[in-house]
């Protein structure tokens, strides 16, 4: 199980979240708990950091940082005792959840489990402080921000978990964004993959990284809310969604829908370079600068050459990093040779995600049909197996959304809403 | 070099610390540095914990607690880099601190200091984490409150320091409080034997366990003031109080005063049972049980006994134990077998230290004389080898310790003022 900021945020929530632990080891589960730092704590940790040296030591960073979970997993533990579970705290060093040097953004390279799986033998809770690790020499490392989902996955890959239960502030995972489509679903299932795509649209349920441990690990993960009714009983019933192979989901669900989900990401910025010399090398002139100043491009987009052996290359980054991706353009103007740079701050990427999708044709078709009949333009196209994405104008967002929801009939029926 | 809460208590300030520890090392030193949490901070983990269990496992409170000087350590790390130190922090589990068992007040059983002894001859700062080690089975524990100063004695010890300096909110140990008497003058020198006297009577600098560790360690301690000009050229003269051995002080000052400082403690409740029969173990019958209820007597006075074979016995207690000593006592009424408890918890006990006393004859009738003389009431006596102590009414408290500071000639006079 693991909870994040706002279900530790405070004694109150704490105590809600010992209850709940509780009734899983009722129902006869042994239970490994992971924990976030209460919420807002970690970031008044980040600027206390950046307040002592804008280019802090990421190895004293990991210290200090560090010290947010490690609070909440002692006071976890405490108000399972409190309430007559027996339970105790393993901080990252003692079990020890081994990384690499990495600091301030380390990868988990194993999870010693002897001492966690007797502990929860003998009927302990384990409370296990995520984002947290120890280098081969002793250092203390965290996993970058968002971390803590990828604790939880690898604590259940090294103890063999049957599920691992991640609680958060929504209830499950949505065939889009509720607050855009009244009738959005929730889903009972998605595969691993569909996860990876709408978490990379900005579905942000969980961290993407934590999402790709459990498709390695074949680790079965459900999302859930830790706001329900912790006084109803236990149930092995699955309340939230769950995120299994598409091998699990063959066997339980025969009749999948074509389209899962639909994502909107409004956080990317367009750039369009005009009359790039269209000769070999060119496109790596202008992504080669890019990548080295670790500015992520997603869509990119190469217009078909024009006459003159020139051609548009339009592409997109995340918001952010536009102001520093246009110095840089700028700075590498006579290298790459382009003749003009258009930005577009204000567009939106809009996705369909879905495995049904790779065994049907028309999915695509049916995307920019149902936008054009609505007069959104579409700006860009990018594809993989189980995605289709456009680029349209940010305005157009929500509009779009409910289009495609009711196009792909992924509204809920008045009966099962 | 020890910091305490005060100090540590924001960027400004622990940038300011991270100064003052450069100049040490500019000056030629190799230092470590021992920091308490932010001033608040452990209070609020200590809230956390008891609203979590009031009956909280005090393993899993070591977990929560010895994070705020976790975060301290690291930053100040950061801040020493900042200005181009090289710094590193050393958790008590990494060098190890070794304790006890005995969680939230553990002892210091030894450190391993050939790490950080590398680290320092190699140029680094070491910060450590006050307050904290780790057991021999891996978990984290805490020394009690007050317990960095503790710390950084022992890591002084440890790696056989020069000098424990020790920078507080004050900057030295005092004849008297300053408060009290304006006239008070900063001891240049104090002896281990006199600071845990005055230490016992409320002239709380240093925690009375440090002195002791000191003592037996042999480590020369200094109090003094983190809030000097921190842009002041570094020298090695001594601005506070240095805590040195009866012996070292010997050779340094020949000519000592008799009297070292004057201490007031108000924190102390006068208990009287009457007529208890005057046979053995009368006596054991009190102070047994107040012993097994964790109650620390100080002053025992037993009056001559009476014609009846009866006498009546006065003892002290700390102010905040009163309540709980008169429910025993009650309780215990039939076993003692004393016809009246009577209880005055506006007492203050007034104590003249100085080692230079057990040379000289006249020191307590100084005293006495002195009080009489201004009509303050003497309601009981104890005299160790460095000190005399009387208890007197509350209200007399300020009065007393002047009359006393003048008569014993520690007015500090206006030249050196």
């Amino acid at each position: 199980m693991k909870f994040g900021g706002t279900s530790m945020a405070g004694t109150e929530r704490i105590r809600r979240v010992a209850r709940i632990v509780q009734r899983q080891q009722a129902a006869g589960h042994e239970v490994a708990v992971v924990v976030s730092a209460m919420s807002g704590e970690t970031d008044r940790l980040v600027n206390f950091c950046r307040e002592a040296d804008p280019l802090y030591d990421p190895a004293e960073y990991d210290v200090v940082v560090a010290a947010g979970e490690q609070v909440t997993s002692g006071l976890l533990a405490m108000h399972l005792q409190a309430i007559g579970a027996k339970a105790r705290s393993w901080l990252g060093w003692q079990l020890p959840v081994r990384t690499d040097d990495a600091h301030a953004k380390a990868r988990i390279e194993g999870i010693d489990s002897d001492a966690l799986l007797a502990s929860m033998a003998a009927g302990e809770i384990a409370v296990i402080p995520g984002f947290q690790g120890v280098t081969a020499g002793g250092r203390i490392t965290t996993l970058g921000r968002g971390g803590s989902d990828t604790s939880a996955v690898a604590v259940a890959a090294a103890i063999g978990a049957d599920r691992c239960d991640i609680y958060t502030d929504v209830d499950g995972v949505y065939t889009t964004d509720p607050r855009i489509v009244a009738k959005a679903r929730k889903l009972k299932y998605v595969t691993y993959e569909e996860m990876l795509e709408l978490a990379s649209v900005g579905s942000k349920v969980l961290q993407t990284r934590s999402v790709s441990l459990a498709m390695k690990e074949k680790v079965r993960v459900q999302v859930l809310s830790s706001f329900i009714d912790d006084d109803a009983p236990a149930a092995d019933t699955i309340p939230g969604t769950m995120i299994v192979s598409d091998e699990e989901l063959e066997g339980i669900d025969m009749e999948r829908q074509l389209i899962t989900g639909i994502a909107a990401d409004k956080n990317e910025a367009k750039i369009t370079l005009t009359r790039i010399a269209d000769r070999p090398g060119a496109v790596a002139q202008i992504f080669g600068p890019l990548a080295a100043a670790n500015i992520n491009v997603d869509m990119i987009i190469q217009n078909i050459a024009k006459d003159k052996g020139e051609t548009d290359v339009t592409f997109t980054v995340p918001g952010a990093d536009l102001a520093r991706t246009q110095a840089l353009l700028e700075s590498q103007k006579e290298a790459i040779g382009y003749y003009r740079m258009i930005s577009d701050g204000k567009v939106a990427k809009i996705s369909v995600v879905g495995v049904g999708m790779k065994s049907h044709a028309g999915v695509a078709a049916t995307m920019f049909r149902s936008l054009a009949d609505r007069g959104i333009n579409i700006q860009a196209i990018s594809t993989s197996e189980i995605k289709v994405s456009v680029l349209i104008d940010a305005d157009e967002t929500e509009l779009a959304v409910r289009v495609l929801h009711s196009a792909y009939e992924l509204d809920a029926s008045d009966e099962a809403a």
